[in-house]
Protein backbone atom coordinates (compact mmCIF):
# COMPACT_ATOMS: atom_id res chain seq x y z
CA UNK A 1 0.00 0.00 0.00
CA UNK A 2 1.57 3.63 -0.83
CA UNK A 3 2.07 5.99 2.23
CA UNK A 4 -0.75 8.23 3.14
CA UNK A 5 0.49 11.48 3.22
CA UNK A 6 -1.36 14.18 4.97
CA UNK A 7 -0.63 18.13 3.66
CA UNK A 8 -1.79 21.30 5.42
CA UNK A 9 -0.92 24.82 5.72
CA UNK A 10 -1.96 28.55 6.68
CA UNK A 11 -1.98 31.05 3.70
CA UNK A 12 -5.21 28.76 3.10
CA UNK A 13 -6.85 25.89 0.88
CA UNK A 14 -6.24 27.98 -2.28
CA UNK A 15 -2.94 29.04 -2.12
CA UNK A 16 -0.53 28.39 -5.12
CA UNK A 17 2.17 26.84 -2.61
CA UNK A 18 -0.22 24.55 -1.17
CA UNK A 19 -0.86 23.32 -4.44
CA UNK A 20 2.51 22.94 -5.70
CA UNK A 21 3.38 20.54 -2.42
CA UNK A 22 0.52 18.40 -3.15
CA UNK A 23 1.72 17.77 -6.67
CA UNK A 24 5.39 16.81 -5.65
CA UNK A 25 3.40 14.61 -2.93
CA UNK A 26 1.59 12.54 -5.04
CA UNK A 27 4.49 11.13 -6.09
CA UNK A 28 5.10 9.12 -3.25
CA UNK A 29 2.07 8.50 -1.70
CA UNK A 30 -1.51 9.12 -1.59
CA UNK A 31 -2.55 12.54 -0.23
CA UNK A 32 -5.70 14.45 1.59
CA UNK A 33 -5.37 17.89 2.45
CA UNK A 34 -7.08 19.50 5.29
CA UNK A 35 -6.44 23.28 5.31
CA UNK A 36 -7.98 26.53 6.52
CA UNK A 37 -10.89 27.49 4.73
CA UNK A 38 -9.22 31.17 4.69
CA UNK A 39 -5.73 32.68 5.51
CA UNK A 40 -4.22 32.08 8.96
CA UNK A 41 -1.05 32.82 9.16
CA UNK A 42 0.33 34.54 12.51
CA UNK A 43 -2.08 31.45 14.28
CA UNK A 44 1.43 29.63 15.71
CA UNK A 45 -0.11 26.94 17.63
CA UNK A 46 -3.64 28.00 18.41
CA UNK A 47 -6.35 25.99 18.74
CA UNK A 48 -10.06 26.49 18.42
CA UNK A 49 -11.96 25.47 21.44
CA UNK A 50 -14.82 27.79 22.04
CA UNK A 51 -17.00 26.98 18.80
CA UNK A 52 -17.60 23.97 16.62
CA UNK A 53 -15.50 23.09 13.29
CA UNK A 54 -16.60 22.99 9.85
CA UNK A 55 -15.38 20.51 6.85
CA UNK A 56 -16.09 21.46 2.94
CA UNK A 57 -15.03 18.68 0.73
CA UNK A 58 -13.41 20.41 -2.17
CA UNK A 59 -12.10 17.17 -4.27
CA UNK A 60 -12.67 13.33 -3.56
CA UNK A 61 -10.74 11.02 -6.07
CA UNK A 62 -9.17 8.07 -5.58
CA UNK A 63 -5.31 9.34 -4.71
CA UNK A 64 -6.17 12.65 -3.41
CA UNK A 65 -8.57 14.17 -1.24
CA UNK A 66 -8.68 17.86 -0.57
CA UNK A 67 -10.76 19.26 2.41
CA UNK A 68 -10.88 22.76 3.78
CA UNK A 69 -12.19 23.31 7.54
CA UNK A 70 -12.46 26.39 9.51
CA UNK A 71 -10.15 26.00 12.28
CA UNK A 72 -6.44 26.81 12.72
CA UNK A 73 -3.89 24.79 10.83
CA UNK A 74 -3.14 22.45 14.42
CA UNK A 75 -7.16 22.26 14.48
CA UNK A 76 -6.51 20.57 10.62
CA UNK A 77 -4.12 17.89 11.19
CA UNK A 78 -5.97 17.03 14.84
CA UNK A 79 -9.38 16.63 12.77
CA UNK A 80 -7.80 15.20 9.83
CA UNK A 81 -5.77 12.32 11.71
CA UNK A 82 -8.99 11.29 13.46
CA UNK A 83 -11.49 11.67 10.90
CA UNK A 84 -10.75 12.38 7.30
CA UNK A 85 -7.40 10.42 6.82
CA UNK A 86 -8.83 6.79 5.55
CA UNK A 87 -5.62 5.19 7.70
CA UNK A 88 -1.71 6.57 9.51
CA UNK A 89 -0.19 8.93 7.47
CA UNK A 90 3.40 8.11 6.92
CA UNK A 91 4.16 11.89 6.88
CA UNK A 92 2.41 15.00 7.95
CA UNK A 93 3.67 18.23 5.49
CA UNK A 94 2.64 22.11 5.57
CA UNK A 95 3.15 24.62 3.04
CA UNK A 96 4.50 25.45 1.28
CA UNK A 97 4.48 28.99 2.79
CA UNK A 98 4.19 31.97 1.07
CA UNK A 99 7.31 33.96 3.05
CA UNK A 100 9.79 32.88 5.18
CA UNK A 101 9.48 30.61 8.95
CA UNK A 102 13.14 30.54 9.87
CA UNK A 103 14.52 31.99 13.18
CA UNK A 104 12.36 33.04 15.45
CA UNK A 105 9.42 32.99 13.38
CA UNK A 106 8.88 29.66 13.73
CA UNK A 107 7.25 30.78 17.05
CA UNK A 108 4.71 32.77 15.29
CA UNK A 109 4.00 30.27 12.42
CA UNK A 110 0.75 28.60 11.67
CA UNK A 111 2.80 26.28 9.26
CA UNK A 112 4.82 25.58 11.95
CA UNK A 113 2.32 24.91 14.45
CA UNK A 114 1.02 22.52 12.15
CA UNK A 115 4.02 20.49 12.05
CA UNK A 116 4.84 20.51 16.16
CA UNK A 117 1.47 19.53 16.62
CA UNK A 118 1.77 16.07 14.41
CA UNK A 119 4.80 15.44 16.16
CA UNK A 120 3.29 15.28 19.32
CA UNK A 121 1.08 12.82 17.67
CA UNK A 122 3.64 10.73 16.88
CA UNK A 123 3.95 11.20 13.26
CA UNK A 124 6.81 12.50 11.14
CA UNK A 125 6.15 15.92 9.81
CA UNK A 126 8.08 18.74 7.86
CA UNK A 127 7.00 22.38 7.01
CA UNK A 128 8.35 23.86 3.57
CA UNK A 129 8.37 27.81 3.27
CA UNK A 130 9.56 29.87 0.30
CA UNK A 131 11.19 33.40 0.95
CA UNK A 132 8.79 35.16 -1.22
CA UNK A 133 5.63 36.45 0.32
CA UNK A 134 3.98 36.68 -3.19
CA UNK A 135 0.79 35.07 -3.32
CA UNK A 136 1.41 34.38 -7.01
CA UNK A 137 5.50 33.20 -6.04
CA UNK A 138 7.06 30.77 -8.63
CA UNK A 139 7.76 27.48 -6.79
CA UNK A 140 8.95 25.80 -9.57
CA UNK A 141 12.97 26.45 -8.10
CA UNK A 142 12.31 25.00 -4.73
CA UNK A 143 10.77 21.53 -6.35
CA UNK A 144 13.98 19.74 -6.01
CA UNK A 145 14.58 20.46 -2.49
CA UNK A 146 11.59 19.72 -1.74
CA UNK A 147 10.96 15.98 -3.12
CA UNK A 148 14.86 15.24 -2.26
CA UNK A 149 13.57 16.12 1.27
CA UNK A 150 10.63 14.14 1.41
CA UNK A 151 11.82 11.36 -0.57
CA UNK A 152 14.71 10.94 2.71
CA UNK A 153 12.39 11.23 5.03
CA UNK A 154 9.87 8.76 4.19
CA UNK A 155 13.14 6.09 3.82
CA UNK A 156 14.91 7.08 6.72
CA UNK A 157 11.86 8.39 9.06
CA UNK A 158 13.26 11.14 11.61
CA UNK A 159 14.24 10.74 15.20
CA UNK A 160 11.64 10.34 17.85
CA UNK A 161 9.96 14.57 18.19
CA UNK A 162 11.58 16.32 16.20
CA UNK A 163 10.20 17.39 13.18
CA UNK A 164 11.83 19.52 10.16
CA UNK A 165 11.76 23.53 9.49
CA UNK A 166 12.36 23.57 5.59
CA UNK A 167 13.11 27.36 4.82
CA UNK A 168 13.96 27.86 0.77
CA UNK A 169 15.88 31.00 -0.83
CA UNK A 170 14.08 32.54 -3.17
CA UNK A 171 16.16 31.59 -6.60
CA UNK A 172 15.67 29.27 -9.43
CA UNK A 173 16.99 25.45 -8.76
CA UNK A 174 20.16 25.62 -10.29
CA UNK A 175 21.59 28.12 -8.16
CA UNK A 176 20.55 26.71 -5.36
CA UNK A 177 23.60 25.30 -3.94
CA UNK A 178 22.88 22.59 -1.43
CA UNK A 179 20.97 21.48 1.94
CA UNK A 180 22.35 22.57 5.27
CA UNK A 181 21.14 21.44 8.50
CA UNK A 182 21.33 24.36 10.98
CA UNK A 183 20.16 25.86 14.20
CA UNK A 184 17.60 28.83 14.53
CA UNK A 185 19.46 32.23 14.27
CA UNK A 186 19.19 34.88 16.89
CA UNK A 187 17.19 36.88 15.88
CA UNK A 188 14.24 39.67 16.90
CA UNK A 189 11.08 41.36 15.52
CA UNK A 190 11.21 45.26 16.17
CA UNK A 191 7.97 46.29 16.58
CA UNK A 192 6.68 49.46 15.51
CA UNK A 193 3.00 50.08 16.15
CA UNK A 194 1.29 52.40 14.03
CA UNK A 195 -1.06 54.47 15.55
CA UNK A 196 -3.94 56.13 13.68
CA UNK A 197 -7.20 57.98 14.45
CA UNK A 198 -10.56 57.08 12.95
CA UNK A 199 -12.87 59.37 11.16
CA UNK A 200 -14.47 59.07 14.95
CA UNK A 201 -12.27 60.58 16.58
CA UNK A 202 -10.79 56.72 18.55
CA UNK A 203 -7.29 55.61 18.00
CA UNK A 204 -6.56 52.07 16.69
CA UNK A 205 -2.97 50.59 16.40
CA UNK A 206 -1.65 48.29 13.49
CA UNK A 207 0.94 46.18 14.00
CA UNK A 208 4.17 46.53 12.25
CA UNK A 209 7.76 45.72 12.33
CA UNK A 210 11.53 44.93 11.18
CA UNK A 211 12.82 41.59 11.51
CA UNK A 212 16.36 41.67 13.13
CA UNK A 213 19.23 39.25 12.38
CA UNK A 214 22.86 40.89 13.17
CA UNK A 215 25.44 38.94 12.02
CA UNK A 216 23.96 35.48 12.07
CA UNK A 217 26.83 32.12 12.53
CA UNK A 218 27.21 30.07 9.57
CA UNK A 219 25.73 27.36 11.37
CA UNK A 220 22.36 29.27 11.45
CA UNK A 221 19.46 28.73 9.13
CA UNK A 222 19.70 32.84 8.22
CA UNK A 223 23.25 32.52 7.28
CA UNK A 224 22.62 29.96 5.19
CA UNK A 225 19.54 31.03 3.14
CA UNK A 226 21.48 34.63 2.65
CA UNK A 227 24.42 32.17 1.38
CA UNK A 228 22.34 30.15 -1.20
CA UNK A 229 21.14 27.20 0.55
CA UNK A 230 18.26 25.56 1.88
CA UNK A 231 17.90 25.71 5.66
CA UNK A 232 16.92 22.61 7.33
CA UNK A 233 16.63 22.76 11.33
CA UNK A 234 15.56 20.27 13.42
CA UNK A 235 12.50 21.27 15.77
CA UNK A 236 11.44 19.45 18.79
CA UNK A 237 8.10 20.57 20.69
CA UNK A 238 10.00 20.51 24.09
CA UNK A 239 10.55 24.29 25.39
CA UNK A 240 12.52 23.76 28.85
CA UNK A 241 16.37 25.06 28.75
CA UNK A 242 17.87 22.38 30.74
CA UNK A 243 21.29 24.88 30.82
CA UNK A 244 19.39 27.19 33.14
CA UNK A 245 18.98 24.40 36.00
CA UNK A 246 21.78 25.10 37.80
CA UNK A 247 21.61 28.60 37.94
CA UNK A 248 18.10 28.64 38.96
CA UNK A 249 18.59 26.44 41.87
CA UNK A 250 19.30 29.01 44.66
CA UNK A 251 15.24 29.65 43.27
CA UNK A 252 13.80 26.19 45.08
CA UNK A 253 13.09 26.13 48.57
CA UNK A 254 11.29 23.63 50.70
CA UNK A 255 9.49 26.26 52.80
CA UNK A 256 7.10 29.18 51.48
CA UNK B 1 11.83 54.67 41.48
CA UNK B 2 10.24 51.69 41.77
CA UNK B 3 10.61 48.71 39.18
CA UNK B 4 7.44 48.77 36.43
CA UNK B 5 5.83 45.32 36.34
CA UNK B 6 3.84 44.71 32.94
CA UNK B 7 0.79 41.96 33.65
CA UNK B 8 -0.98 39.88 31.36
CA UNK B 9 -3.06 36.90 31.26
CA UNK B 10 -5.47 35.10 28.47
CA UNK B 11 -8.76 34.43 30.96
CA UNK B 12 -9.59 38.34 30.11
CA UNK B 13 -9.07 41.28 31.92
CA UNK B 14 -12.07 40.61 34.61
CA UNK B 15 -10.47 37.33 35.65
CA UNK B 16 -9.89 36.68 39.13
CA UNK B 17 -6.31 35.44 38.69
CA UNK B 18 -5.16 38.45 36.98
CA UNK B 19 -6.56 40.68 39.74
CA UNK B 20 -4.58 38.06 42.38
CA UNK B 21 -1.12 38.48 40.70
CA UNK B 22 -2.00 42.32 40.33
CA UNK B 23 -2.12 42.54 43.86
CA UNK B 24 0.98 40.36 45.11
CA UNK B 25 3.12 42.70 42.16
CA UNK B 26 1.92 45.95 43.06
CA UNK B 27 4.40 44.83 46.92
CA UNK B 28 6.96 45.17 44.56
CA UNK B 29 6.54 47.91 42.16
CA UNK B 30 4.23 49.76 40.18
CA UNK B 31 1.95 47.57 37.68
CA UNK B 32 0.47 48.23 34.09
CA UNK B 33 -2.08 45.79 33.20
CA UNK B 34 -2.68 45.29 29.25
CA UNK B 35 -4.79 41.99 28.77
CA UNK B 36 -7.26 40.81 26.22
CA UNK B 37 -10.56 42.19 26.86
CA UNK B 38 -12.01 38.52 26.44
CA UNK B 39 -10.75 35.19 27.45
CA UNK B 40 -8.27 33.79 25.34
CA UNK B 41 -7.03 30.76 26.20
CA UNK B 42 -5.42 27.89 23.27
CA UNK B 43 -3.90 31.52 21.49
CA UNK B 44 -0.38 30.33 21.97
CA UNK B 45 1.72 32.73 20.25
CA UNK B 46 -0.67 33.91 17.53
CA UNK B 47 -0.56 37.84 16.53
CA UNK B 48 -3.24 39.71 14.87
CA UNK B 49 -2.24 41.29 11.53
CA UNK B 50 -5.05 41.12 9.55
CA UNK B 51 -6.91 44.00 11.66
CA UNK B 52 -6.14 47.27 14.06
CA UNK B 53 -6.02 46.83 17.81
CA UNK B 54 -7.84 48.74 20.04
CA UNK B 55 -6.90 49.68 23.38
CA UNK B 56 -10.13 50.26 26.80
CA UNK B 57 -8.80 51.87 29.70
CA UNK B 58 -10.38 50.18 32.63
CA UNK B 59 -8.38 51.88 35.31
CA UNK B 60 -5.85 54.94 35.72
CA UNK B 61 -4.29 55.40 39.41
CA UNK B 62 -0.74 56.54 39.97
CA UNK B 63 0.76 53.33 40.94
CA UNK B 64 -1.67 51.30 38.60
CA UNK B 65 -3.25 51.34 35.15
CA UNK B 66 -5.57 48.80 33.63
CA UNK B 67 -6.02 48.32 29.97
CA UNK B 68 -8.40 45.97 27.89
CA UNK B 69 -7.09 44.89 24.25
CA UNK B 70 -8.94 43.14 21.91
CA UNK B 71 -6.16 41.27 20.62
CA UNK B 72 -3.99 38.22 21.51
CA UNK B 73 -2.18 37.96 24.72
CA UNK B 74 1.28 38.17 22.41
CA UNK B 75 -0.11 41.57 20.92
CA UNK B 76 -0.89 43.13 24.24
CA UNK B 77 2.67 42.64 25.37
CA UNK B 78 3.97 44.27 22.30
CA UNK B 79 1.67 47.31 22.55
CA UNK B 80 2.02 47.79 25.96
CA UNK B 81 5.49 47.87 25.83
CA UNK B 82 6.01 50.13 23.12
CA UNK B 83 2.52 52.61 23.82
CA UNK B 84 1.52 52.13 27.55
CA UNK B 85 4.39 51.35 29.86
CA UNK B 86 5.83 54.81 30.86
CA UNK B 87 9.00 53.09 31.09
CA UNK B 88 11.05 49.84 30.35
CA UNK B 89 9.17 47.26 32.53
CA UNK B 90 11.63 45.58 35.11
CA UNK B 91 9.89 42.35 34.51
CA UNK B 92 6.47 40.77 32.49
CA UNK B 93 4.28 38.72 34.14
CA UNK B 94 1.33 36.59 33.03
CA UNK B 95 -1.91 35.02 34.76
CA UNK B 96 -2.25 33.42 37.32
CA UNK B 97 -3.94 31.33 34.66
CA UNK B 98 -7.22 29.46 35.59
CA UNK B 99 -5.91 25.87 34.86
CA UNK B 100 -2.48 23.91 34.36
CA UNK B 101 -0.30 24.83 31.99
CA UNK B 102 2.59 22.21 32.75
CA UNK B 103 4.23 20.06 30.08
CA UNK B 104 3.28 20.08 26.85
CA UNK B 105 0.39 22.71 27.19
CA UNK B 106 2.43 25.36 27.42
CA UNK B 107 2.52 25.13 23.28
CA UNK B 108 -1.72 25.94 23.73
CA UNK B 109 -0.41 28.83 26.09
CA UNK B 110 -1.43 32.10 25.84
CA UNK B 111 -0.50 32.80 29.11
CA UNK B 112 2.97 31.25 28.10
CA UNK B 113 3.03 32.72 24.55
CA UNK B 114 2.70 35.88 26.58
CA UNK B 115 5.49 35.40 28.07
CA UNK B 116 8.12 33.64 25.54
CA UNK B 117 7.44 36.64 23.44
CA UNK B 118 8.22 38.98 26.39
CA UNK B 119 11.96 36.99 26.44
CA UNK B 120 12.11 37.78 23.00
CA UNK B 121 11.94 41.56 23.80
CA UNK B 122 15.07 41.15 26.01
CA UNK B 123 12.54 41.24 28.89
CA UNK B 124 12.31 39.13 31.94
CA UNK B 125 9.16 37.07 32.09
CA UNK B 126 7.15 34.21 34.37
CA UNK B 127 3.82 32.78 33.58
CA UNK B 128 2.00 31.38 36.58
CA UNK B 129 -1.32 29.13 36.39
CA UNK B 130 -3.05 27.12 39.13
CA UNK B 131 -4.43 23.72 38.53
CA UNK B 132 -7.98 24.62 38.98
CA UNK B 133 -10.14 25.54 36.68
CA UNK B 134 -13.05 26.97 37.88
CA UNK B 135 -13.41 30.66 37.14
CA UNK B 136 -13.99 31.15 41.05
CA UNK B 137 -11.42 29.17 41.69
CA UNK B 138 -9.54 30.25 45.22
CA UNK B 139 -5.75 31.77 44.32
CA UNK B 140 -4.93 32.35 48.25
CA UNK B 141 -3.17 29.17 48.43
CA UNK B 142 -0.25 30.20 45.63
CA UNK B 143 0.41 33.58 46.44
CA UNK B 144 3.28 33.23 48.99
CA UNK B 145 4.91 30.70 45.95
CA UNK B 146 4.07 33.57 43.30
CA UNK B 147 5.59 36.28 45.68
CA UNK B 148 8.90 34.23 46.48
CA UNK B 149 9.72 33.50 42.84
CA UNK B 150 8.62 37.47 42.13
CA UNK B 151 11.36 38.56 44.53
CA UNK B 152 13.73 36.10 43.48
CA UNK B 153 13.40 37.33 40.05
CA UNK B 154 13.28 40.80 41.14
CA UNK B 155 16.62 40.87 42.72
CA UNK B 156 18.60 38.11 40.88
CA UNK B 157 17.31 38.29 37.36
CA UNK B 158 17.04 35.60 35.14
CA UNK B 159 19.74 33.99 32.46
CA UNK B 160 19.63 35.58 28.75
CA UNK B 161 16.52 34.56 26.48
CA UNK B 162 15.15 32.33 29.41
CA UNK B 163 11.76 32.13 30.96
CA UNK B 164 9.80 30.86 33.85
CA UNK B 165 6.80 28.57 33.06
CA UNK B 166 5.53 28.28 37.25
CA UNK B 167 2.48 25.71 37.77
CA UNK B 168 0.85 25.77 41.36
CA UNK B 169 -0.43 22.81 42.92
CA UNK B 170 -4.19 23.32 44.15
CA UNK B 171 -3.57 23.31 47.84
CA UNK B 172 -3.50 25.37 50.55
CA UNK B 173 -0.34 27.54 51.10
CA UNK B 174 0.86 24.86 53.99
CA UNK B 175 0.74 22.17 52.48
CA UNK B 176 2.65 22.88 49.45
CA UNK B 177 6.20 20.70 50.05
CA UNK B 178 8.22 23.43 47.88
CA UNK B 179 9.38 25.11 44.71
CA UNK B 180 11.06 22.57 42.68
CA UNK B 181 12.94 23.22 39.18
CA UNK B 182 11.86 20.60 36.18
CA UNK B 183 11.77 19.92 32.76
CA UNK B 184 8.68 19.69 31.03
CA UNK B 185 7.35 16.19 31.23
CA UNK B 186 6.56 14.35 28.37
CA UNK B 187 2.82 13.98 27.48
CA UNK B 188 -0.05 13.80 25.23
CA UNK B 189 -3.42 14.80 24.06
CA UNK B 190 -4.75 12.19 22.79
CA UNK B 191 -7.78 13.88 20.63
CA UNK B 192 -11.38 13.08 20.26
CA UNK B 193 -13.66 15.37 18.25
CA UNK B 194 -17.09 14.60 19.15
CA UNK B 195 -19.19 14.96 15.73
CA UNK B 196 -22.66 16.42 15.95
CA UNK B 197 -25.04 17.05 13.55
CA UNK B 198 -26.70 20.55 13.55
CA UNK B 199 -31.08 21.05 12.99
CA UNK B 200 -30.29 21.29 9.02
CA UNK B 201 -28.46 17.70 8.73
CA UNK B 202 -24.72 19.22 8.11
CA UNK B 203 -22.63 17.46 10.17
CA UNK B 204 -19.77 19.77 13.05
CA UNK B 205 -16.85 18.63 14.99
CA UNK B 206 -15.83 19.65 19.03
CA UNK B 207 -12.33 19.60 20.09
CA UNK B 208 -12.25 17.44 23.37
CA UNK B 209 -9.23 15.41 24.42
CA UNK B 210 -7.44 12.81 27.23
CA UNK B 211 -4.22 14.87 28.60
CA UNK B 212 -2.22 11.37 29.01
CA UNK B 213 1.06 10.98 31.21
CA UNK B 214 2.62 7.86 31.82
CA UNK B 215 5.32 7.81 34.48
CA UNK B 216 6.71 11.04 34.76
CA UNK B 217 10.05 10.89 35.69
CA UNK B 218 11.16 12.27 38.98
CA UNK B 219 13.00 15.99 37.80
CA UNK B 220 9.31 16.65 35.54
CA UNK B 221 7.17 19.21 36.54
CA UNK B 222 3.39 16.49 36.18
CA UNK B 223 5.94 14.62 38.83
CA UNK B 224 6.64 17.89 40.84
CA UNK B 225 2.43 18.91 41.04
CA UNK B 226 1.49 14.86 41.68
CA UNK B 227 3.56 15.42 44.39
CA UNK B 228 2.68 19.15 45.90
CA UNK B 229 5.61 20.89 44.57
CA UNK B 230 5.62 24.14 42.84
CA UNK B 231 7.06 23.53 39.32
CA UNK B 232 9.53 26.05 37.41
CA UNK B 233 10.76 25.21 34.03
CA UNK B 234 13.18 27.32 32.45
CA UNK B 235 11.52 28.05 29.12
CA UNK B 236 13.52 29.47 26.24
CA UNK B 237 12.28 30.21 22.44
CA UNK B 238 14.89 28.14 20.49
CA UNK B 239 13.30 25.10 19.24
CA UNK B 240 16.39 23.86 17.80
CA UNK B 241 16.91 20.14 19.09
CA UNK B 242 20.69 20.01 18.64
CA UNK B 243 20.77 16.46 19.26
CA UNK B 244 19.50 15.53 16.32
CA UNK B 245 22.06 17.38 13.80
CA UNK B 246 24.26 14.05 13.23
CA UNK B 247 21.45 11.77 13.24
CA UNK B 248 20.59 14.33 10.09
CA UNK B 249 23.84 14.67 8.37
CA UNK B 250 23.07 12.15 5.73
CA UNK B 251 20.04 14.69 3.94
CA UNK B 252 22.35 17.06 3.39
CA UNK B 253 23.60 17.70 -0.32
CA UNK B 254 25.40 20.01 -2.52
CA UNK B 255 23.34 19.24 -5.36
CA UNK B 256 19.85 18.94 -6.18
Amino acid sequence: MKPLILITNDDGVAAKGLRALVEVAMEFGDVVVMAPTANASGQSHSLTTTRPLRVHEVKKEEYRSIYACDGTPVDCVKLAVEYFCPRQPSLVLSGINHGSNSSINVLYSGTMGAVIEATTLGLDSIGFSLLNHNPEADFSGCLPSVRHIIGYVLKHGLPTDVSLNVNIPRLDAGAIKGIKICHEAKAQWRDSFEKRIDPQGRPYWWLTGKFVCDNPDETSDEWALANGYVSVVPIHPDFTCYEAFNSLKPMTTDSL
